[in-house]
């Protein structure tokens, strides 16, 4: 909001449009027709920023880009992992830079039916001079989440977020403007979210624009779409987004969004199976630069007492969920370690068996050979497969632990400032050591985890 | 260098201390005992912030912890890839916040006599308040150089050094210091070091010290270790470095430098292969802030503009590295493809083999069982060794290409930005297309690519 001691010399109007445009070649339903549409739909409607996400193939980059040539001169598509991170940028404005950061942990590679750890999911930059305003655009895609109930994957989509918060607030300090978009897999209010929000102190499009044109409570996966057969409400659900901030030098506001609604007018399929994104956002610089200190993370203001105190709740919530998938995969690599150990003893086994009968009675095999080979074939196949399982699952323990570690340190520190408010007292006891941040864990969770963990 | 227009309100001094432990449990000669006299020095010495790489055991960080834990209360060990990234850092001051970034190229998983894949190489960052100066420390271990002259690991080297600059050139932007240690594996003028130091404009401490006390040449690396027996030249290297930049707000000094010389008196061994290096800093904070535009890398100044056409060689540079790594990853990926298809095809002949004369024949074996099952069991390795290294290939391919667009997008704009300097005449032609930055290539490496790469 504007306030009286902040004087707007110029305003700038920025469309950015976001789509999850499901393009897995051979496989996802019109898929060449489809990104005709897309094409078509950004050059009619002159975005001046295009985030894509699923672009899975860059034959489809490569024909945008020439479909794009006059309209969106700049594009950049993130390379990664086997297939690529499907992630692309289109633009008005020249790309100054663009950087990438490959998420730790993705999904595991012999999920094949899931596919996500083909993907490298990632998160990518594009540095963009706006007039005189240097703007960081981020876009990502992270781990999909196959089931909500029992979903396996929750901790490689917490550590994701917690890479993505800090990836956006260390490499956009710089920066006047910053816009995140992208299919983040995860419902408003779900832990990640919530973290990736308040600690990068994100603002979400859809909640803060005074003028909405879309789906039914911003859904962007909807049952009134055709491609998609996923839906687990009637309603549908939002996982895609566009977040935002400003800084000291330029205030950033939404001035409307809207998203599609499924059915495309004229045409027999929709876009994609996600439902498209267009946020309007108005650019105002602020000739008399506020105060550093005015971001919810300084010292001094009511506010910034509450939002550390929910930042530490978060971080906690957090912090849990990765130990909880620290227990899964410690338990993953201690089975594939002892499988391989008995895959070991069964391979000695049948050689002794072989070896002994040969050197007391003679060149005789004890059992047929099919059988002996095909142990053996067995057993080489075991010892294989558990040693690089062992080998993966370890550098999921590593990544874990290492995110567990920062989520620590930053619980500590961020109660340590809390400590410095008075108003901290209203949310916990000032005496509350330190070295026990998880101590604050919220009711729900602390149930489900009962047993199951043990404190660090 | 102070000017006149700038004030220094109060100096504080800063001892920085690096070293690469060699810390290979059972391997490395003498570890525990070198860790023991590693923990002595840096409790004796007091240094303020110790930046520690190659510790491969967390054993051995949580030993040290527990050493350091008067002098050095605060820590923090960088876990990533199967055996941890090695680095560590340890500090008087309490680390803020860490993050990690993960080099997306780090060798090879089946060379397993070399190891580096097996480490996930990263750089660690750790954020450190220094009364009321933000320091961001930086502490890094590249893929090491097995052979100068057939250094078949130098184009990963390349994407790590441009990794690293990217990485500190944008997280370090809210920094009043930046500090930045490790073994780098490459020699002062080595590409990487070249595109590292003058990207991120950053100061080697060795260079800029007016007072050294160390090897000659400031090697780190040097024949009089007793340790070291992978020396090359008889006066030894200079791999390892502390590598710093101040800020608008704060200037950064080096006033003395020094390294261990090999042996440690009262000891028969020294503390690691490599030589421990000590810096011992003064930051200055300025009172009067300096325009931002003060760095290398702005507007306005016949420096900068030299400065720019120096990034544009050594980028261009870069980039031709990459692309002759790309070269090698994609005729390795396309042996693999061919080994893979020879196998199936080899498998499925076998197989007629064996099923036709049963068929027609009745029930008896064409060949021998044993080397019937050998052969099955042949074709059945070759073609899951060459799909996994098939999924190797092509995620190296994707990361050195994504590291070439990054590379050719920066030229682009570095050119553009320096057509608009008056004295860029004197370094190129103001007509040169922007489409072909490629064709800034040095002379000594023209030659060597010949016919090897396509201009992209």
């Amino acid at each position: 909001m504007s306030t009286p001691d902040t004087v707007h010399s110029t305003s700038v109007r920025l469309r950015v449009f976001s789509l999850n445009c499901w393009g897995i070649r051979y496989l996802s339903k019109h898929c060449a027709q489809r990104y005709a549409m897309i094409g078509d739909l950004v050059v009619k409607e002159q975005y001046d920023v295009v985030l894509l996400q699923e672009v899975w193939s860059e034959k489809d980059f490569d024909s945008l880009t020439k479909k794009l040539a006059c309209s969106h001169p700049y594009g950049h598509y993130f390379k990664s992992g086997v297939i690529g991170s499907g992630l692309a940028i289109f633009s008005k404005y020249r790309i100054q830079d663009t950087f990438r950061y490959r998420y730790s942990l993705n999904g595991y590679p012999y999920m094949l039916n899931h596919g996500d750890w083909f993907g490298g999911k990632a998160v990518g930059m594009a540095v963009l001079n706006i007039g005189n305003t240097t703007a960081h655009f981020y876009v990502t895609h992270l781990h999909a989440e196959y089931s909500r109930e029992k979903d396996s994957y929750l901790p490689h989509r917490v550590v994701q977020a917690w890479e993505l918060q800090h990836f956006i607030r260390y490499t956009s300090a710089e920066a006047d403007v910053v816009i995140l978009a992208g299919d983040f897999n995860m419902h408003p209010m779900d832990l990640g979210n919530r973290l990736l929000r308040t600690y990068a102190d994100l603002r979400d499009a859809y909640v803060e624009t005074p003028k909405f044109d879309g789906c039914e409570d911003g859904g962007t996966m909807i049952a009134d779409n055709p491609n998609n057969d996923m839906i687990p409400s009637e309603k549908g659900i939002r996982i895609d987004y566009i977040l935002f901030k400003g800084s000291a030098r330029v205030e950033l506001h939404c001035e409307s969004m809207s998203t599609t609604k499924g059915h495309v007018p004229d045409h027999t399929f929709p876009y994609s199976d996600h439902e498209a994104l267009t946020a309007e956002l108005r650019l105002d610089r602020v000739t008399q630069d506020r105060s550093p200190g005015d971001g919810p993370l300084a010292r001094g203001s009511d506010r910034t007492a509450g939002k550390l105190a929910e930042l530490v709740d978060i971080v906690t919530e957090a912090r849990t969920e990765v130990k909880v998938g620290l227990h899964c995969a410690q338990g993953m690599c201690y089975t594939a370690a002892r499988t391989g150990v008995m895959g070991l003893v069964l391979l000695l086994l049948e050689l002794a068996i072989a070896a002994v009968p040969w050197l007391a009675l003679g060149a005789q095999q004890p059992f047929p050979s099919v059988s002996f080979y095909l142990l053996g074939a067995l057993c080489f196949a075991i010892l294989l497969t558990t040693f690089l399982l062992y080998v993966f699952y370890t550098m999921e323990i590593k990544c874990l632990q290492e995110a567990e570690d920062q989520m620590r340190l930053a619980v500590g520190c961020l109660q340590e400032r809390l400590r410095g408010f008075p108003l901290a007292s209203h949310r916990r006891a000032p005496g509350a050591p330190e070295s026990r941040p998880g101590a604050v864990e919220p009711e729900e969770l602390r149930g489900m985890r009962k047993g199951v963990l043990t404190e660090a």
